[in-house]
């Protein structure tokens, strides 16, 4: 299954933390399954909080751009579109809520595992947990909007 | 006045977001002045949501470690010490809240202005404003607590 991120609209492919048009960005890549959203990423050496530890600033970003491919999936099967097959919806931030609940780690895959709760019209809220190997090591609340036509070339 | 993060110690000056020793780093810098604690950033142009924004997971990430001086300095100063000048206590993320007001333009730069509301012996909440230029477009309350010993080669 592809990723959500990969059926984004060029425009909508250059965010640092996603996108598949940045050279210097992260590439989260979302895959939907079984009725949740899947995120596995390797940290770089360098996103360390002190040595041996995962930067939590890093998490936040990962988490924000997961919940966005999150709220992007679960508005189209509420639609009966199919995420990672069909034309992805683009959504915003509105609030980004992390508890950390232990140190992440260095050296495990980091898995994010993401529902949304609530889908509405315009809002989505998404729940997940980050675990780095088997340790649970953070959960988060975010909050997606639909993108403002505003911020687009390419408006839909 | 120095920013706090020059007198972390140099096993807490490893961080991607605010080490001076990180090399690939963000390399934040938080001021303490007047009773407040002040970053400024020039996101990299790659720091982008979508063309002309900046990625919310970045302004999360200048959040997190702006905070933790910021408790940092809020505990120095509540046992008379001077931030940017004595021994800087090491702080951890427990929780970060970001909303996100409106989008945040790439091109000025970021000013993160941040206090403290709570400074206790072990735990601080921290609230801050980010603004882009004149506009205020994002705002956060993150809760730090002291490091745990467990986490470093040189406790204090």
């Amino acid at each position: 299954m592809p990723a959500l991120q990969d059926l984004y609209p060029d425009d909508f492919a250059h965010c640092y933390g996603c996108g598949r048009l940045n050279e210097h960005g992260l590439h989260v890549k979302s895959v939907w399954h079984d009725g949740e959203c899947v995120a596995r990423f390797h940290p770089r050496p360098e996103h360390i909080a002190l040595p041996g530890f995962v930067y939590g600033g890093l998490i936040a970003a990962l988490a924000d751009c997961h919940a966005m491919a999150t709220a992007a999936g679960a508005t189209m099967v509420s639609s009966g579109a199919t995420p990672g097959c069909d034309p992805t919806p683009r959504f915003v931030t509105a609030s980004l809520h992390v508890d950390y609940l232990k140190p992440t780690p260095l050296g495990p895959e980091l898995v994010l595992r993401a529902r949304a709760v609530e889908v509405g019209a315009r809002k989505v809220v998404v729940e997940m947990s980050v675990a780095a190997g088997e340790i649970e090591t953070a959960r988060a609340r975010v909050v997606a909007v639909r993108a403002p036509a505003s911020m687009f070339n390419d408006p839909r």
